[in-house]
């Protein structure tokens, strides 16, 4: 399934870009063709999740609905509409008179992507992978079982017929057991990397059990830290949008930093005041608990609690405050309240090592439709290759062309007591 | 010693580049100040490997002089003299009115690189590791042990009196005990990436034992594909240089094919005559054999002899030569020899999936100081990240920076019935 996937891919990035914008068209027009057909599978899956008791949030999540569909079409177009991101040339050199060095972007091989219940991800990342010519295997939840394989077909039809058949549905292949994904984990020879989505547990597994890069996030500790020089007016709004928008989201506020001057000029309290009483229970660490800031103490110092509890610590200055986001956060977001003008904001995006660091903006903006890139694959708290919220960009790698055009070039002649020809090394970009 | 390289580099990037550039300038001059305490440990070392009958090509390796010390500081005050690396804005868009996203260059963090014999390895590393601010650790082949630790002591002090004590001389590790090395590829929470420099058994130890991203390569099976257009002067001598000029390499020359017209016009006879005379074994492929080109067949079809060996074999069509590359191929950097005007050319330069693809120029050009790369850290066959000839960008990721200068940024004020504020992701370059 893995070779066929790259061959595939092969073929399809052989081809003209129009020729993949029409298959991203294709897959989206299919999606509204074919409504009827995946609503069917997709209510197969519903009821089977009644029967299992599912909890209502995972229903809606699993629920496919025609105005989800349109939407995930608009989607689509919107992806084909961007530019070619194959071919681009990220760098040029002349490396002698003659001898061009050129560097672009090519497709990465096969992703494996694992996501979990909402199964709207799958056409996202499979135009995703189309749209950079990328072979897929997608594994997704069993409760959506039925979504997944009609959605996989449809699009694995429109595939074919909009290539006219140079391109099969082999490009994307379905997993469908859970025991098939740890003998895939093993495929390092042939799955360049895996994409993992979704919870720690399934993230922390992936990275134990193989050898295939993994990009993807495993904790999201994302902290608010509130400058003395914030008012409660901004420090309110942004911790609470940082925390109650969506507390399950990765990108959710889990610790408040508190500069020790907010306790004396009152913005704290306005903000754990204001914080309590949207239901946020809040979590005393060491300086706040001995100050009597909150009645219950925090019982780890690094915890993504996923809900609608944050912990609250006050920090003596901005350098305690990067240097705790250092110690117990993991990388995702962080972010600082502060007066426009106070050099507190420029100093914490300068120091804190995180893959997004935000000023004077709630930590939900990272994200690849909010950050502008489309639709995303991931986010990334890794600190190699791509970083933060993925895109169609984070599916690229680069290749090196070298084009000779004065006769065959060979190092011996650049080197030795006579060499004929020099190292020229002249940026043409 | 990890945590430690990991605390120094982030007070060497909060450092102005002018004393980045200051460091690197007085580590050069420190290896001219000190050559005579290194070239006495050198000397030591160089006892040692005569005593255990070390092999004359990797004595040369192992030996310093005074005139490689000075092409070093060259080298060094080279690549001080580059722009600085880091906070480079990669890319820029406006989010919102009054929000602004930025895409930055910013260090890895800590990396390890595990290097073989060549003690002048270490200076150059830790150049490039300064250079991107990132922590470093070092591990050295045991037969250059006294010469590196010489050199990573005149290194940390020229940091230390260069920085004025800002930075320690601990941004830079040096392990010096195998075992170390297995206990460090454990530590994936404090060490991001990990380049092993040496042959395919020490890349696949280090592969199939840790977590932390490896970047490097273990094979280097590189192709020179001979078209039927290409003349027999223009094969033999990208053929010749690609195969003889360091048959060790990795970038040279080990599988030559030959398209099945090369037979018809005496190119394919030339070129392996040529091979024969400059002491070249010629082993045969099947259709090779079968054709008579060669005496003795090939035992593999994929293999890096690395010495003056290569395999001959015989395709139909490009196409062929393409599959039979993504095949036994490893990746690392194939070459055509084509009449300049030949499509055949442009036609292997877009099909091909290697890190380094060449028209008309020997394999043995895919090297970081060729490319004009500056130094090198290291040739990668992985495809994510950096692919190739790796050098400072290769150590570099990036951080998403959010800026609202617009009165503190909700994302629920872009949402539900009646938002306030809408995404405009404009692009600003």
């Amino acid at each position: 399934m893995a070779i066929a996937a790259r061959t595939e891919a092969r073929k399809l990035q052989a081809l003209p870009y129009t020729d993949r914008q029409a298959i991203l068209n294709a897959i989206a027009q299919a999606l509204l063709d074919e409504k009827e057909t995946i609503l069917k599978a997709n209510a197969q899956d519903l009821i089977v999740a009644d029967q299992n008791r599912t909890a209502s949030p995972l229903m809606k999540r699993l629920k496919l609905t025609e105005e989800k569909l349109v939407t995930l079409a608009a989607g689509l177009r919107q992806i084909a509409q961007g530019s070619n991101p194959l071919g681009v040339v990220k760098s040029q050199r002349e490396i002698a008179d003659g001898l061009v060095l050129s560097q672009i972007t090519v497709p990465i091989g096969v992703l494996m992507v694992i996501f979990e219940s909402r199964p709207d991800s799958l056409p996202q990342i499979a135009a995703l992978a189309i749209a950079s010519s990328n072979g897929l295997l997608l594994k997704g939840g069993k409760e959506a079982a039925h979504s997944n394989a009609t959605l996989h077909t449809v699009i694995g039809s429109a595939i074919e017929t909009a290539s006219q058949g140079r391109v099969s549905r082999d490009i994307i292949g379905l997993v469908t057991h859970r025991g098939q994904v740890a003998d895939m984990l093993a495929l390092d020879d042939v799955i360049d990397l895996v994409i993992p989505r979704g919870g720690n547990e399934l993230v922390s597994y992936i990275k134990a059990n193989t050898r295939i890069p993994v990009l993807g996030h495993a904790d999201g500790i994302c902290h608010v830290y509130v400058d003395e020089s914030a008012t409660s007016d901004a420090a309110c709004k942004i911790v609470l949008d940082a925390k109650t928008d969506y507390p399950s989201a990765c990108n959710a506020m889990e610790t408040l930093l508190l500069h020790k001057g907010t306790l004396k000029n009152g913005v704290a309290m306005d903000v754990l005041m204001r914080l309590r009483k949207s239901g946020v229970k809040c979590l005393g660490g060491p300086n706040a608990m001995k100050m009597g800031l909150c009645d219950v103490p925090a019982e780890k110092l690094r915890c993504e609690y996923g809900d609608l509890t944050c912990m609250v610590e006050v920090v003596q200055d901005l350098q305690e405050a990067v240097d705790w986001i250092h110690l117990y956060g993991s990388g995702h977001t962080e972010s600082i309240v502060c007066s426009e003008d106070s050099p507190a904001g420029e100093e914490f995006l300068k120091s804190v090592d995180a893959a997004c660091v935000f000023k004077n903006a709630s930590t939900r903006f990272a994200d690849g439709f909010r950050f502008g890139l489309g639709a995303e694959v991931g986010i990334s708290t890794g600190r190699i290759h791509s970083r933060g919220p993925v895109g169609v960009e984070g599916l690229l790698t680069t290749k090196w062309i070298l084009r000779s055009s004065s006769g065959y070039d060979c190092v011996q002649e650049f080197s030795g007591d006579n060499p004929t020809k020099v190292y020229t090394h002249k940026e043409l970009m």
